[in-house]
């Protein structure tokens, strides 16, 4: 629902600014975090396509389907007019005969589905397609004020699930079960949605693993990456915890990442490049001998989506700004042995360093 | 996980003979249903693109980013080549260095998210963009016998949910408290990721309404969307209920989306266009008097995706045949009183009628 302390018609007046400076006659944002951020509205892409449309000139509008008009109304707070589609017409000529004048460029935003763009195409014939996701990108990598409160909101309910990882009970349980008690503490603690993946055992080596029947065993490495969302900002978080006794070779592994975690986290400072973090991070693993085993970027934006700019990864210049939010997440993964990783998300403030929204403990915890 | 019941090399050498047939040198699959569809991996878009990638001549393979690679090649059984990218690489620069020859012609499936399509036009430049989902769909719309059994379990389950709906309390809780009921029944009827939209009173006029604050009260009416996955496959029912006893109008109003419903579900036909159907429902609806009430189609079909080909809506002459299923759900809508729906899901058999998938009573139930 459209929120009263985001101004939402400001949002499109820069957007239109953007796009006049770059040539384009029109932004068409599809149902994504791109709309949300823009009209309020919290859609997802289906066969019937809902779009804002933002012509260079004049007041943005919602094409939308017939069956769906009222809710996309009332879910924007009557900001915008919505044109409804018929369900025996098309969206895309329904916004081809609502944009006033030539279009010789017009923008999509990026997660557009590609068959929505093909059908815009077709009714822009020959007109330049822009990706117009770098102009509404360069409005939501700043965040407001109150996007960052939501943003804290959400960490502290993080937070509270990271606390609570300590209790259960993992040895004895498949990686699915302890997964889904993860789920229940984010319920607990207030997120919505609320999402885990967890690795054990070897498994831990893949980053990215999600959860099967593998059933966890004493004597081996845990990982969990959590968060969720409130008024749909998003937490994510990582702990890494060992079950029963952590052997010599995991601490010293635990410790360099958090290490390195945490010398990112408090020394990083707007003005610094996005690479200029991940180095950070990796010459502290890299120093302690794991470099190798390091084999993904430091961080990620975070807000709306879970993962969005600016990419802390090297080879990005883009300078570090106040209002950034990303995660700092630094991990060695060990193939056929384990993986460690210990992420929290900070937010950079007007006085060049990092609030860190996460502040649930990274002692290394023996669990049962 | 790849299901060893689905023959994934089989269906995308189906796709490799119609792209030959249509001239397209390469059909390029993003994460999504098609996906799952083509080689058994559930995963979702995301900043790092995994891309299975089906040249017109060879072997096919994917591209995953190198923390997802062992997920990747795990997941699809091992079926297929997983060629990793490293965060500082671009997944459309290995896609294009690791596809042979001359690419004057190119597919992407249909959900590919519009920057990953453009990043690709950029690495196959000059190269025609098709969308491939119709080669895609043609596979999915007919279901193999396996997939019929997800369908059934999925629809058994779904009808679980629904004969627990009268079994809740209604009067006094908002919608999102009884939605959340609903999704609770679906835990426990095994559905996975399940769902639930609920409207209540005036809000059921709105046919895609989603649950809010709204207090439910004595006197209103109350439809229910829900259903949840079995194996990937997607259940979608349905059922209407009233808070207390009926009045006439509303019994009136149940009876004709019934009998529009039970009529359209028992005579479809495999030979009728799809539009027939429709028809079917929308003439039932119009002979009583409420035409102008009836804003949506009367079905789309269903599967890996909740809403996917082929859809029942007027101008749609495509074939109905043995193996599709799909959702017939007729409804009326009246403003500022209330809506009534009833959906259930029905597979095409090879003797030519329509086995309905969801066996749950249509009877008008008054709930408390």
């Amino acid at each position: 629902m459209a929120d009263i302390k985001m101004d939402y018609l400001a949002r499109c007046a820069a957007v239109q600014k953007a796009a006049r400076a770059e040539g384009m006659d029109v932004v068409i944002v599809s149902a994504s975090s791109d709309m949300t951020y823009l009209c309020g509205y919290v859609h997802k892409q289906s066969d019937r396509a809902t779009l804002l449309v933002i012509p260079a000139d004049g007041a943005p509008f919602i094409v939308a389907p017939t069956l769906e008009a009222m809710k996309a109304a009332t879910k924007t707070g009557g900001l915008f007019e919505v044109i409804p589609w018929q369900e025996t017409e098309s969206a895309f000529a329904k916004v081809r005969a609502s944009v006033k004048g030539n279009v010789a460029s017009f923008g999509v935003s990026e997660q557009t589905w590609a068959w929505y763009l093909l059908a815009l195409q077709e009714q822009f014939a020959g007109a330049k397609v822009n990706n117009a996701s770098p102009i509404i990108t360069g409005l939501r990598v700043r965040k407001s004020p109150p996007e960052v409160e939501y943003m804290r909101l959400t960490g502290r309910a993080a937070d509270v699930v990271a606390e609570g990882l300590r209790g259960l009970q993992y040895a004895g349980r498949t990686e699915a079960q302890v997964a889904n008690a993860v789920i229940a503490l984010g319920q607990e603690a207030g997120l919505e949605q609320p999402s885990c993946i967890l690795a054990s055992g070897a498994n831990s080596a893949s980053p990215h693993h999600s959860q099967g029947d593998r059933v966890i065993a004493q004597g081996e490495a845990v990982w969990m990456d959590f968060g969720g969302y409130i008024g749909n900002y998003k937490s994510d978080v990582t702990r890494s915890v060992f079950v029963g006794t952590p052997p010599a070779e995991y601490r010293q592994v635990y410790d360099v990442v958090r290490r390195a975690q945490e010398t990112a986290a408090t020394t990083v400072r707007t003005g610094m490049a996005c690479q200029d973090l991940d180095r950070i991070a990796r010459k502290i693993i890299t120093d302690a001998g794991y470099g190798q085993y390091f084999i993904h970027r430091t961080g990620h934006g975070i807000g709306l989506d879970g993962h969005e700019h600016p990419y802390m990864v090297e080879g990005n210049r883009q300078i570090i700004e106040p209002g950034m939010c990303f995660s700092v997440e630094p991990g060695i993964y060990i193939p056929g042995k384990f993986g460690v990783r210990v992420e929290d998300c900070v937010c950079m403030g007007n006085d060049g360093k990092a609030e860190i929204l996460n502040v649930s403990s990274h002692e290394l915890f023996a669990v049962k």
